[in-house]
C-alpha cells in the first residue's frame, strides 16, 4: 500500500507551528485525557489533539475494516492489533481529511468541536498497556564504554556481544508518560572496599537515552520470526529514558542482571510515530564483523536516521544540551533484536516494548548517559549556570529530543522529560 | 476477620475423593472454560468446577461487597484487586454454601446445574492476566549448588546473595497453564573452547521447581512496602515450574542476566491456593547470617511448609519421581521479596507473579532441577524403566506436585505440568 500519508508535499488546514515535531506528514498515535475527564485515542497534528475514536463514530473511516473498539478504551493495543495494512490506510485517511484541499470535516464545525481539542488543553497518558518490556544493550560505542570503564579497554566487548543482541527483561509497571515526576530510588549500596551494604538514596541517579519500540502480536508460542519479516510486526517507536542508579545496580546485578536499579521508572515520550512515518528516514545500519548467524542477516537498510539530544535544566534554570546522537549509530537493528527475541518461540503480543539500550554515538559529546559523559565522574559535565554534574541532582529536569530530516520535512517524537525528586 | 474456611472439622455436601488436593479447606481461585466455549472465573472443591460469578448473579454473595465484574471476565485480577478482607469472606461464603449441613444451594438443583461442573469436563485457563512476573534466586542450597559448579567450591555464593534476595524480570507473555505443550527451545550456544557459536536446538533443557506468589496492587511508584506488611498485599500461591535451556543462558547471560534461555516457557499450576488456606501451615524460615539490612528485618513465622515432588513421564512410560524438597527451605521470604523489590519504589500491581527461585533442599534427592540432580550431566538420573537422564529428552512430561498436611488436613496445589516436544 502507498504511503500517501508520506508526500513532502501534504499540507493541513490545521495550523501548524514552524519547526513542529508534528508536521501531516507525521501523523502519530497516542492517548490523552481532556479537561472532561474523558481519555481518548487520537493523533496529533501540530498544536491540535485529534480524537480518533470521535471520527470513527462520525463515520470518517467507514470503509476502513476497524474494529468497533479500536479508538475505545484507554490505550492502542486494540488498534495495534489490527494488520499493518490498517495502519497504513488509517494515517493515509487522517492525512486525506486534514490535506489543506478537503472541506468535508473543516467545514463541519460540530464536528470540529467533538473530535479536535488545542493540545495545551490535554494530558497525555501512556499510550499502550505495556504487557512486556525488553531492554536490548545495542549501541557498540556504549557497550565499548560501559566495558572501557569497568572491565578492560582491551577487551572492553564482552565475547558474546558481537553475535547477539543482547537484552533483558525489564519493568512494565513503572513505564510512566513525559511529565511524570521521578523519586530518587533507595536501595543497598555498597562502597569501595567495604564488607558490608548500607541503605539509602542512590548517589548515581543517570539518564539513559534510548529509543524503544511497540509492537503488535507477531508470533504464538513456539513460532519465530524472521529478521527479514520482523519490521512488519512493528507498530512505532517513542523516545525512552531509562532511568537507571548506578551504584544500586552494581552491588545487585552479578549474576542475575539489573533489577531495582532500573525498576524504579522509565520515561517515554507520549505519541507513538509509525514505521511508516519513519519510511523516508531509512538509512544502512553499520556494517557487522563478524558476519551474524543466518537467522539475524538481514537484507535492506534497516537503520533509521533519528537525531537525539538529551539536555539537564537544573529547578528554575536554563537547559543545557549535554549531549547529541542518533539512533543510526545502533550496531543491531530493531529486526535484528525482534527476530532474536523470537528466535526460542517466545511469543510477542500487542503492546509489548523493546527499547534499544543507551544509544552512544562515537564522540564524547554523543554519548547517552552521565556514566560516559562525565566518565565516571572523573570528567564532570559543565551546565550553563556554571555548576557541574557527575550524575543527575535532585530536582534536575531530564529532557530527551528525537527528530528526522529531509526533503524540507521534519518529523519528531515530542518530548521525553522527567524530573526527579529528592528521595521520598 | 476469622478464616472460618480452615476449620478442620469442616465437611462438605461435594464429594470429594480421599487425598484429593481440594478439600473443603482449600477453596483456591482460577479460570476455567466449560464445554459450551464460556470462560468462568470459579473455585475448586473435589472434582467440582465451581462458577463464582454465577453464585454471585444468583446472589450468594449478595452482602459482600464485590464490584459487579468480579468474577465476570476472563482473568482473577478485578478479584484480586479487591481489599484482602473481600477475598477472605469471599472464601469464609463459599465454605458456607458447601458445608455439609448447608441445604440452600444443594437443594436448588437449576443453581447447581448452572453453577457447578465435573472437573473432568471442564478447561483451565491462567487464572490471571499477568502484567509483570519478577524471579528469584532466593535457595541458599539452589544458589550454593550452582556456584561450587560453575565457579568455586570455597565461595560458592555471591558476596551479594545474604544481603539481597536477588532477583530479576522474566517474561509474562509466556506463562502458560499447567497441560500446555512446550517446544525444544532453538538459539545460540557456544561449545566449550569454541571462538564461534552455533546455531540449533537447545541441548540442555531442564526443569526448575518454584512456586510463585500473586500480588495485589501493593504500592504506588515511589512507595515501598513494609516486610510486616507485605503478606497483605499477597494473594495467593501456585506451583511453577520455570523451564531452563542451559546452554543458551550459558552464553547468553553475562552482563543482563538470563533470557532466551529462559522466556520461551514457564507453566503454573492453574488453581492459586490463598494465602488464608495456606495460614495453618506456617513455620519459620531459616536463620539469617548476617542479619539482614532493617528493611528486611522480619516478625513471626514467614515460611510456609509445602512438600515439594518433581516426576518424569517419559513417552508412553511410567513415571519416575525424581526429588522431593520443601517450600520451607526458602532462606529468603515472600515477604522479605516483596520488600525488597518494592524498597526503590517500584509498583507492584494486581495479577503480578514472583517466582521463587529454584527450590533446593539439603539433600541431593531434594534438588530442584536436573542441573543439580545430576550434577552438571556427571551423575545421571535413572529413571525407572532404566533409561537415564541428564536433563530432559524430547517427549518427556514433567511434573510438579505440592501440599501441605497437618491436623488431619491435606490441601494442595493440584498439578504443574508440561510436556517438552521436538524443536520445532
Amino acid at each position: 500500500m502507498t504511503i500517501s500519508a508520506n508526500n513532502p508535499n501534504n499540507k493541513t488546514w490545521l495550523e501548524v507551528p514552524k519547526n513542529s515535531d508534528f508536521p501531516i506528514q507525521n501523523i502519530p498515535f497516542g492517548v490523552f485525557q481532556t479537561q472532561d475527564g474523558v481519555i481518548r485515542i487520537g493523533t496529533r497534528i501540530g498544536n491540535t489533539a485529534i480524537d480518533l475514536g470521535a471520527l470513527q463514530q462520525l463515520g470518517y473511516f467507514e470503509d476502513i475494516a476497524l474494529s468497533e473498539g479500536a479508538f475505545l478504551g484507554d490505550s492502542l493495543n486494540e488498534f495495534i492489533a489490527h494488520p499493518k495494512e490498517i495502519w497504513t490506510a488509517v494515517r493515509n485517511r487522517i492525512a486525506f481529511i486534514f490535506d489543506v484541499l478537503n472541506e468535508t470535516l473543516k467545514a463541519r464545525k460540530e464536528h470540529c468541536e467533538e473530535a479536535l481539542f488545542d493540545v495545551a488543553t490535554i494530558q497525555n497518558l501512556l499510550p499502550a498497556q505495556i504487557g512486556d518490556y525488553t531492554d536490548f544493550f545495542s549501541s557498540k560505542e556504549h557497550a565499548t564504554n560501559t566495558g572501557t570503564m569497568f572491565r578492560d579497554p582491551e577487551n572492553a566487548l564482552l565475547p558474546n556481544w558481537l553475535h547477539i543482541p543482547v537484552g533483558y527483561h525489564g519493568r512494565s509497571s513503572s513505564i510512566v508518560v513525559s511529565g511524570t515526576e521521578i523519586y530518587r530510588p533507595k536501595g543497598q549500596t555498597i562502597a569501595v572496599d567495604a564488607k558490608q551494604p548500607t541503605f539509602g538514596a542512590s548517589r548515581l541517579v543517570d539518564f539513559e537515552l534510548e529509543m524503544a519500540f511497540i509492537t503488535t502480536n507477531a508470533n504464538e508460542l513456539g513460532d519465530a520470526v524472521a529478521v527479514n519479516d520482523a519490521e512488519n510486526h512493528i507498530f512505532g517507536m517513542v523516545l525512552f529514558n531509562d532511568w537507571s542508579a548506578r551504584d544500586i545496580q552494581k552491588w545487585e546485578y552479578v549474576p542475575l542482571g539489573p533489577f531495582l536499579g532500573k525498576n524504579f521508572a522509565s520515561t517515554i515520550s507520549p505519541w507513538i510515530v509509525t514505521m511508516d512515518a519513519l519510511e523516508p528516514y531509512r538509512v544502512a545500519s553499520p556494517k557487522q564483523e563478524p558476519k551474524p548467524l543466518e537467522y539475524l542477516q538481514q537484507e535492506g537498510d534497516k537503520a533509521f536516521d533519528i537525531k537525539l539530544a538529551v539536555g539537564i535544566t537544573p529547578e528554575n534554570g536554563q537547559e543545557t544540551i549535554l549531549s547529541n546522537s542518533n539512533f543510526k549509530y545502533m550496531y543491531w537493528t530493531m529486526a535484528q533484536q525482534l527476530a532474536h527475541h523470537t528466535v526460542n518461540g517466545c511469543n510477542v503480543r500487542a503492546g509489548d516494548m523493546m527499547g534499544s539500550g543507551t544509544i552512544s554515538g562515537p564522540t564524547p559529546d554523543s554519548y547517552g548517559s552521565m556514566l560516559e559523559l562525565a566518565w565516571r565522574g572523573t570528567k564532570p559535565v559543565k551546565l550553563n549556570d556554571g555548576s557541574e554534574r557527575k550524575f543527575i541532582n535532585d530536582n534536575d529536569t531530564v529532557t530527551m529530543y528525537a527528530y528526522c530530516e529531509n526533503n524540507g520535512v521534519r518529523i519528531g517524537f515530542g518530548k521525553c522529560e522527567g524530573k526527579l525528586l529528592p528521595a521520598k
